[in-house]
């Protein structure tokens, strides 16, 4: 097979020139490897003038991205404009109507509208593809779908926001507050232009809805994440729980129980001897837990104009050399719709409060768990300043709702200074 | 695609039958992520009335496992039967000879005969593949073949050995010896028949080659590897080395640099705070650095019945699906003879001495240093009995021959109290 393989390439941001310039610094290598070519014939980009860090004068331009689905000339859409909506999703209707193989790097197109894509591509007997939509760098879609093919997937999860595991990380290194992680990230462009995609959770949650639908079989039901971002992530959690031997991480999760299909993106906290407990400022990483394999992690970059081409041209590769796979590892017809699990599965959890100092406020608080079903691991009441008591508990594992009504309860006794502080705390 | 893919497995020790239990248990799931049913219809192993973990009783029998290669009803030869040679090489080629796909998880093998099984299985138009070859569970063939197949790969590292790193961290964490742990091992069944493919680093040298070929194209060349084990390494040089901040672990390595193909096996300090550093137990690691992507990890188990399983399933769905590539990722007609590096690429070393205290002596060593080129990033003189003093020594960057140029110096200098220990540190 020698015959070139052609890509239009719409979308000339930091992830488009990447692709550009591997294609033009590896043509042979990526020849070899492939058994043929792969060549860019054209491109399209919201402005024709802009400078770019690479020559793109030799290719095709097109103005309109969807003219690039038209053109007799191209066999592989890549779509990297982004959006859920608006131009990304035309353009990859248009390809797959065109008979074209698509490669994205566009999760919240995914996210949104993965089953009725992969549904039109498959029955249009074309391809795809978006190795670069989840954890940047990390082969991760492969080694799901491929690589652990083998295994009943038990559980995903995922730390897989750059942005919100700096903060993190550097909230514990420096003692710095949250506000001002926040605005220098904001400073030094790390940041989406809508900031709640990534401190919400919102891009990571997007990630999630993808691994799962891979991992159990399932239809991507992003409206079922279960989200919660940073911004309320206290110092004072940050310690107390390192205190315990924890991380406190962004942590997404997704398991298929009898309960439903759980999908959680949400701070928790996890052993700080873990690789997860261990993962430092913008690098990305997603454990992988098989009946077979036991648990697998990967570690890598989770963004960036390197990590995310490579994972574009792993998908370009793929379809050079004729591997051809369904979307999401099986045929989209068959997906499974999963209900969402209401209760996820029992977990320790992390409680923190402020109790008012006066006698039988913390027997009101015990009597509330026990009531509640709720068994206390360790607990710990901190020094304090004569009226208000700090205290942290450790529960034993418990239901999510369980610790939902506890808390509910809580309210009620009038020993609480301000809103207890719950998280999960992940077993891994 | 309904038509069943048709498997005959050859050896059915732990690997073996965790093969056929996936298939029994996963029927249907993996039917529906292929798109066909996996079958087995034969098997062969030494004894056909051992008492096995599954239920082998539908399966034709072969005594001998090249009839296997013979049946018209077997689409794929799964080798498990192990060893560089004898039935499994016979298998082998006798699989391809009859126009099977084959499947094997057998670094001996391949790390001897990988070129010629290789070219055969293409001119043939089957496929030969080994993901369960290297570092068991982890699908890093896969991961450097395809998913990181738009880099060039930069350096290849591993801890590819469970047993070596056990050890390692056991003496680390228990304070006992290299030879009290051996035995342990031993009573464990941790080990190798021959004991050395393990604590000599050969096992593990088996996959680095492998690695090595993938990650540069080049054809595989065991011979080259630079091996040294483990069963040198002393308590003192874990413990002095985890004081300034490193581990001591069983490293594979591997560079194609303007020198050559440098691949070397040998005990080499790294950060600890590093995640090879990290990595405890019997858990393998493997790291992959390309041009673009950067650093990528991957961590999970190296052995046993479900991991290796699994990566043999994880080919064999491959097939399944139809997704064909040549052994080393592009064809082995084209793979590279790259002449073995004679010198390694620079890096710190450790160095650790025992001195006679005698005035002058550290100077003596100094000059040696600084006369074969090699400066002194620090120092330390331990406190001593008063005729032997302990000096420890880590260098700047160096080449390797100079160290070894040095290393022959030192005895010369007659300051010396039995042999130095020198290990490289690799930076990561």
């Amino acid at each position: 097979m020698t015959t070139p393989l052609r890509l239009g390439i719409a979308g000339l941001g930091t992830v488009g020139i990447g692709v550009v310039k591997i294609v033009q610094r590896h043509a042979n290598t990526l020849a070899r490897r492939a058994g043929r070519p792969i060549e860019i014939v054209a491109v399209s980009a919201s402005s024709r003038g802009k400078k770019r860090g690479a020559d793109i004068s030799t290719y095709a331009w097109e103005d309109d991205p969807v003219a690039l689905a038209r053109r007799d000339d191209v066999d592989v859409v890549v779509e990297l404009i982004g959006g859920e909506n608006g131009p990304a999703k035309a353009l990859v209707e248009a390809a797959i109507a065109h008979g074209k193989d698509v490669v994205t790097a566009n999760k919240a197109l995914l996210a949104h509208h993965g089953q009725s894509l992969a549904l039109a591509a498959e029955e249009a007997g074309r391809v795809l593809r978006f190795e670069a939509a989840v954890a940047g760098g990390i082969p991760v879609i492969k080694a799901l779908t491929e690589g652990l093919a083998g295994n009943r997937i038990e559980r995903v999860m995922g730390v897989m926001n750059g942005t919100c595991n700096y903060i993190l990380t550097q909230m514990e290194a420096t003692g710095q507050g949250y506000n001002a992680l926040f605005e220098e990230c904001a400073r030094l462009g790390y940041l989406e232009a809508d900031p709640n995609l990534d401190v919400g959770g919102i891009d990571a949650g997007h990630k999630l809805s993808l691994l799962a639908a891979i991992a159990f079989g399932t239809q991507v039901d992003f409206d079922a994440v279960e989200l919660q971002g940073i911004t309320d992530i206290s110092l004072d959690d940050i310690r107390l729980a390192r205190d315990m031997g924890f991380s406190i991480k962004l942590l997404g999760v997704a398991q298929l129980t009898g309960r439903g299909l759980e999908q959680r993106m949400t701070p928790c906290l996890v052993p700080a001897s873990h690789p997860l407990g261990q993962l430092d400022g913008g690098t990305n990483m997603v454990v992988i837990e098989g009946d077979s394999v036991g648990q697998i992690v990967l570690r890598g970059p989770g963004a960036g104009e390197g990590p995310t081409a490579s994972a574009v041209m792993s998908d370009v590769m793929d379809i050079a050399r004729g591997l051809r796979l369904p979307t999401f590892g099986e045929a989209a017809a068959n997906l499974l719709e999963a209900p969402a699990a209401v209760v996820s599965s029992a977990a320790p959890w992390y409680l923190r409060m402020t109790l008012l100092d006066k006698p039988g406020a913390l027997a009101r608080i015990a009597t509330v768990l026990g009531e509640s079903g709720i068994s206390i691991d360790r607990m710990r009441q901190y020094s304090h300043d004569g009226a208000h008591a700090p205290v942290l508990i450790v529960t034993h594992r418990a239901a999510s709702d369980d610790i939902r009504h506890a808390l509910e309860r809580f309210a009620a006794t009038g020993v609480l200074v301000g809103a207890p502080v719950a998280m999960r705390i992940e077993e891994v």
